[in-house]
């Protein structure tokens, strides 16, 4: 199983617990995203800034394990599983720190754009150097995405 | 008691309820601003634009006096009871509409901007008749506002 | 392509937009939790109480078609495209429903939950038929879930 | 100007900032609630299990002084500035910790509730002294409540 090299610790909030006691569905998306910022920060050595950012999700795809609580010591693991012509898919997954629980993994499929016209475009060498250096893919098969 | 003018109903979500079973102090806030934006739809006669609108929160006030729960079938009121020089104050009730409680009353501080340069500016003289005529001001007291 | 017999109405909020100006991600599945409400309540004819609900999302899979903006009106489709065992699998589309624009489709797998143990267990005979029966399963071939 | 002896730093989503590009007005009171949880905690030097919390919010009232941003690193301060009989005042700020900037300052008025009984009761000498010790309100007048 690769490693992944970004963790990014998560603050809950009392309100993203629904009244079942449980993490609601949506938050989890919104820790996903914080995960992909703070990932694409520490491969991009820069701050994103997301109004300019040049990747849009195409298709998310999450197994729900167990439910989180609250008083839960949580974070989210961030790498690349995949990277293709125009296109590359990063897997998360929401850990409980304390026990090392995977409570939900997710693939996360991210097209590139070039932003003068909006449209897909390949994936720029320094994008492709940065995102297969950090995570290690040449040690890794393709094949690393999915749960 | 002056009447509202402007009830708006409201769709609650099962995320918008904490884990006390209680709909969230947040939400309140987000319900609110439907009504808010209803209220000034149907005062101006218009589709208000938020990217270009006039007016600035800055003082919210709100009592919150019982307990919303899931399954409550809910709308906001919403009107005017104060205009001021460079501001007017528009007063709010969340309420359970087979029941007519009200949950929570909240007095809201808009601050009138002239858009071009940022700053507060005096409420022109359309925007002051839209509101009094549509709240029939003249009928009522300045002192309408507070709960 | 077979049809959906359980439409629901949106109410947006300002707050579901993000600094891009597009319905955040994580918002869509809040509104697709309202879609799955409102589809239960119409297949088992009663207002559902998800605090004993015996069903529970294992799965979800999600394609973003298009960015969705204030303004829209938008609504969720959902219907049933799969029953098996344990498991069942609905699919919904976020929609534009002045053009029919479909901006996300998803499917959630479902595991039917015996609520006196919390464990899996096949699903009974009154939701296969209820769920079979609403969405006309017999005429539709079981391939008819994915997008 | 009374210290603050509880700085919660805060983690912002993207999620958070509206299409204005503001932290949106609805946020300001999760974070305000993560402030409320991290100081009763200091407090009262546990846990605080929010599902047997003996306090209610019955009135907010918030200035908001200036827009909060993306990438601005915020925290929220909080102490209490009034202890009545069965209530009592949080005075809180959300600042902008590199700037000192106050972006809103906001008042909760709490009341103590027996949860036997679900009712407002007298706060225990306990509480009464662990609030007051935590936030030396001996050596300040009781006014300090207010923006």
């Amino acid at each position: 199983m690769p490693q992944f090299h970004c963790t990014t610790p998560v603050q809950l909030r009392f309100s993203d617990f629904d009244s079942l006691g449980h993490l609601n569905n949506s938050v989890y998306f919104q820790l996903f995203d914080l995960g992909k910022s703070d990932y694409f920060n520490h491969v991009r050595g820069e701050n994103i800034d997301w109004h300019h950012v040049p990747v849009m999700i195409v298709n998310v795809n999450c197994n729900f394990q167990s439910q989180t609580y609250f008083n839960e010591t949580i974070a989210i693991n961030t790498r690349t599983c995949r990277i293709g012509n125009k296109s590359f898919t990063l897997t998360q997954q929401l850990v409980n720190t304390a026990t090392g629980e995977v409570k939900c993994s997710c693939d996360t499929v991210m097209v590139y754009i070039d932003l003068e016209c909006g449209q897909p475009a390949p994936i720029p060498a320094d994008w492709r150097h940065d995102l297969a250096a950090f995570d290690h893919l040449q040690d890794a098969p393709q094949s690393s995405c999915g749960q």
